[in-house]
C-alpha cells in the first residue's frame, strides 16, 4: 500500500477502504508519512468528501491511535457530553453538578481554550485553590463517591487527532464535517463514556454556521457513536450571540453559579434544562424527556445541586466559599462601562467579535503559549432583543490590560448591531438528532 | 498577506490574484512556505482548477523565480521547440538539424530522461566524444556560426517549477492543466526563444491521455505564449503507440540519423516534417504551411540536413563518422529476437509499457541515481495496423543486463495487443493550435 495511491484515489472521488484509512491514519501518526502528503490528503478529503462509512473507519482509526480510558470502575451508565464550542459556553459549570445531584455519574475530561472560545479547566481555575490535576484512581474513586470529577485530557488520548488536527488547522482543512466529527468523537469514544450527549452549536459564533450544516453534522457524530454502540444524542442549539452573559473565566463561573442558584439568563438556564434533561434519558435514569426536565428542575429548586457544586469544588482542593462570596474571586483592577452610541433594539450581537474582544482583554489564548487574566471577561447588559436607549450601558468590561482596552471596546461595540425593528425572537435549541433521526423544534 | 488565506481562497474556488500567486511562488521557492501548506494549496488547484488568468499569473511568477537566458546576442528568429515526452520521440535529434539547414537558429536547452520517456541529453552522449558542456559564449557563438547548438538545461532556471515538480510528483498533483502547462511555459519562457513550437503528445503513453485534455493543454500554452509575446503554436500528436520503431538511446540516434537520409519509419519522418514546417512558419522563414513543408523536403532531399547534422555533431565533439558508420556506437552483448505467441493483427503497442520495458533494460532511469546503458533498448519490428504470425519476430531487444531480461520481454509481450480483425488506421497528427484557433485534422 502506498500513500500516493490513497491520495490519488480521494483525488479523483473513489471510496477509501478501511485498510486505506487505518494505513494513513497509523503511518501518519508514527510520522512514517510527511506533512506534506497528509496536508494533500486531507484537501482532497475537505473537497471530495468522505461518506459515513469512510467516516466511521476515520473516527475508529484515530480512537485507536492513543489511549483508550477505561472507565468500567465507575458504578452506573457514565454520560458524558460535548459540545463544539462558543462563546460564554460554561454550559459544564453548572450541567455537570445539575445531572450529578440526580445520580449521572460524570466523569469528565475537559480541555482548554483557545481563540474565540473559552476552556472549562481555565474557568474551573478562577476558584481558588481548584487543581485540575488528579491520579486516575483519585478521579474513578471521586466519581464513584460524589459522582463527579473533571480532570484534563491525557495527551496520550487520540494523538493521531492531535496530530491531524494542527496540521488541518494551518492549511485551510478544520471546517469539513467527516473530518470534524470524526475529530470530537474520536476522543469521546476513547473517553471511555458509555453515552455521549453532544451540543452542537450553530451561528455565527460557531464552527457550523448554518442550520443545515449544524443538523448534518450533528447526524453523522450520531451515527458514529451509534454505530461504536454508545447511546449518543445530538442537540442544535443557538451560538449567534454569546451563551448567557458572562464571558470570561471567573465571571462565567459566578454565572454558572447564579443559574445553580435559579437565577442565571433564561437561555443558559433553558440550555441545561434540555441537555440535562436527554443526559438522564440517556443514562436512563430519566424514563423520557419530561421526566428528565423534571428532575434537573427538582434538583435545582431543592438545592441539591448547588450542594453538589460545592461537593465537587471541595473535592479538588478549591474554596466552596466562593458560592456565597463572590468577592473570593480575583477581581479586575479596571471595571468600564460601555455605552451605546444609538438607539434602537439589538438585533444582533456578533459571538465570534465578542470573544475575541474577551480574549484581547486576557479572557482567552490567543496562541497556545499566551497566559490568561483568570479575571479579565465582559459581562453583556443588553442581548439580542432587548430595547437600548443612546447612552445606555451595553456590557461592562473587566480588565487589567490597559493597553488593550481600546482594541477590545471597539471590537465590542462592532459587535453589536442596533436597528430600529425589533427582530423576531430567535430559538434557543433548533432541534435534536438521535439514532431514530431528526427532530427539529 | 497570509498563505492560509490564499489556501482558503483557492478551497472555497475563488480566483486568486497576481500578488497572491506571486506570494506563494516566491515565498515557496525560497522555503518560507513549507511543503504542507504548498502541497494543500496545490491539492485545492488541482481540484478546483485555475482559470486562464491565473495560469498565465503561476507561470509569469515560476518563470521569474529563476534566471531568464538572454539569446539576444544570436541572429534571426529563435524558434524553440517542446515535446511533452513520448517513448521512441528521438525528434530532436533529427528536426534540429533539418530546420538548422534552413536557416532557423536552434539554441536548444534539453532535459535528461527520467521514468518510461527519454531524454535528449542522454540520446546525444550516445555518439562517441559528444558533449552537452559548453559556456554560455561558445553556446551562443555556434548558434550564431552554424545554426545549430544543444546543451544541458541550467538548473537555475525557473527554480520555483523544480520544487514544485518534485512535490507535485509525490502528493498526487501532476496531471492538472493549469499546472502542467505553467510548468513547461516558465522554463520555454525563460529560455529566451522568440518562438515556441509545441509537440503536445496525446494517448497512452502521454501525460495527456484524451484529445480534449490534450488539445486544451495545448491551447493553454498558446494562450500564455501569446500573452507573453511568444508566437507559439501547438501540434497535437499521437502516442498511442512508440514513435517509430526505435526504443533506447544509440537505437534511437540511429533511427534518426536513417530519417535525416530519407529512410525513417513513416510517423517519424511525417512528424519531423510538420513540427518542421510549423517551426520554419514561427520563424518567418517559411511563407506558409505548405511553403515550410516544401523547404523541410528540400534540405532533406538534398542531403543538406544531414550535412548540418554532421556539422552540429563535430561542433560539440563528437565523431561524425558515426554517420556512415553505426558501429562506432556501443552495441549491447545481447540482441534477441521476441515472437508472437499469436497470428493477427497489431491492434495497440502500449507506449507506456515499451518504455518502461527499455528502461528496465538500462534504456532510462527509474530514479535520478540510476546509470544508462546507452547501447539497451528495442526495436519494433511490428507496428499498429500490421499483420503478424504466431513465431514472427515483434521486436529485438538490445541489453547486457540479462537479469533484467525476462522482466522487460514479459513487458514488452504485453504491451501488444493482437486481434483477429485490423483496426481502422490511426492518425499520427490530431490537430494544430494557434492564437488564431484550433484546427483539427
Amino acid at each position: 500500500m502506498r500513500i500516493y495511491d490513497i491520495i490519488r484515489k480521494k483525488r479523483d472521488k473513489e471510496e477509501l477502504t478501511k485498510e486505506e484509512i487505518e494505513f494513513f491514519v497509523e503511518r501518519y501518526s508514527k510520522g512514517e508519512i510527511p506533512d506534506y502528503q497528509a496536508a494533500s490528503l486531507l484537501m482532497a478529503i475537505y473537497l471530495n468528501k468522505m461518506n459515513k462509512q469512510e467516516t466511521a473507519y476515520l473516527t475508529e482509526a484515530m480512537m485507536y491511535s492513543g489511549e483508550i480510558i477505561d472507565l468500567s470502575a465507575i458504578n452506573g451508565v457514565k454520560v458524558d457530553k460535548h459540545s463544539t464550542g462558543g462563546v460564554g459556553d460554561k454550559t459544564t459549570i453548572a450541567l455537570a453538578p445539575l445531572v450529578a445531584a440526580c445520580g449521572v455519574p460524570i466523569a469528565k475530561m475537559s480541555g482548554r481554550g483557545l481563540g474565540h472560545t473559552g476552556g472549562t479547566l481555565d474557568k474551573l481555575e478562577s476558584i481558588p485553590g481548584f487543581s485540575i490535576e488528579m491520579t486516575a484512581e483519585k478521579f474513578i474513586e471521586s466519581v464513584n463517591n460524589i459522582k463527579i470529577a473533571v480532570c484534563g485530557q491525557t495527551a496520550s488520548i487520540a494523538v493521531a487527532d492531535k496530530k491531524m488536527y494542527a496540521l488541518r488547522d494551518v492549511t485551510a482543512t478544520v471546517d469539513n464535517i467527516s473530518l470534524i466529527a470524526a475529530s470530537i468523537m474520536c476522543k469521546k469514544l476513547a473517553s471511555g463514556a458509555d453515552a455521549i450527549v453532544l451540543d452542537v452549536k450553530t451561528g455565527d459564533g460557531a464552527f457550523m454556521k448554518t442550520l443545515d450544516q449544524s443538523f448534518e453534522l450533528a447526524k453523522e457524530m450520531v451515527e458514529i457513536g451509534t454505530a461504536m454502540d454508545r447511546e449518543t444524542i445530538g442537540i442544535i442549539s443557538d451560538m449567534d450571540e454569546p451563551l448567557g452573559c458572562a464571558v470570561g473565566n471567573a465571571l462565567e463561573v459566578i454565572e454558572a453559579i447564579e443559574a445553580l442558584k435559579g437565577n442565571g439568563p433564561i437561555d443558559f438556564m433553558n440550555l441545561c434544562e434540555t441537555l440535562g434533561a436527554y443526559m438522564l434519558v440517556s443514562s436512563k435514569i430519566a424514563t423520557d424527556y419530561e421526566d428528565g426536565v423534571r428532575r434537573i428542575n427538582e434538583v435545582l429548586t431543592s438545592g441539591a445541586a448547588l450542594e453538589k457544586f460545592k461537593e465537587f469544588v471541595v473535592n479538588q482542593g478549591g474554596d466552596p466559599r466562593v458560592v456565597d462570596d463572590y468577592s473570593l474571586f480575583k477581581k479586575a483592577n479596571h471595571i468600564v462601562e460601555i455605552k451605546s452610541d444609538k438607539t434602537g433594539f439589538i438585533d444582533k450581537i456578533e459571538a465570534e467579535s465578542i470573544g475575541v474582544s474577551a480574549m484581547v482583554l486576557g479572557a482567552g489564548r490567543e496562541t497556545k503559549e499566551d497566559e490568561l487574566d483568570l479575571s479579565a471577561g465582559i459581562i453583556l447588559k443588553k442581548k439580542v432583543g432587548d430595547f437600548v436607549k443612546e447612552g445606555d450601558t451595553l456590557a461592562i468590561m473587566h480588565f487589567n490590560r490597559e493597553e488593550k482596552f481600546e482594541d477590545a471596546k471597539r471590537r465590542l461595540k462592532n459587535a453589536y448591531i442596533i436597528t430600529e425593528e425589533k427582530a423576531e425572537p430567535k430559538k434557543l435549541i433548533y432541534g435534536v438528532v438521535t439514532k431514530d433521526g431528526i427532530t427539529k423544534f
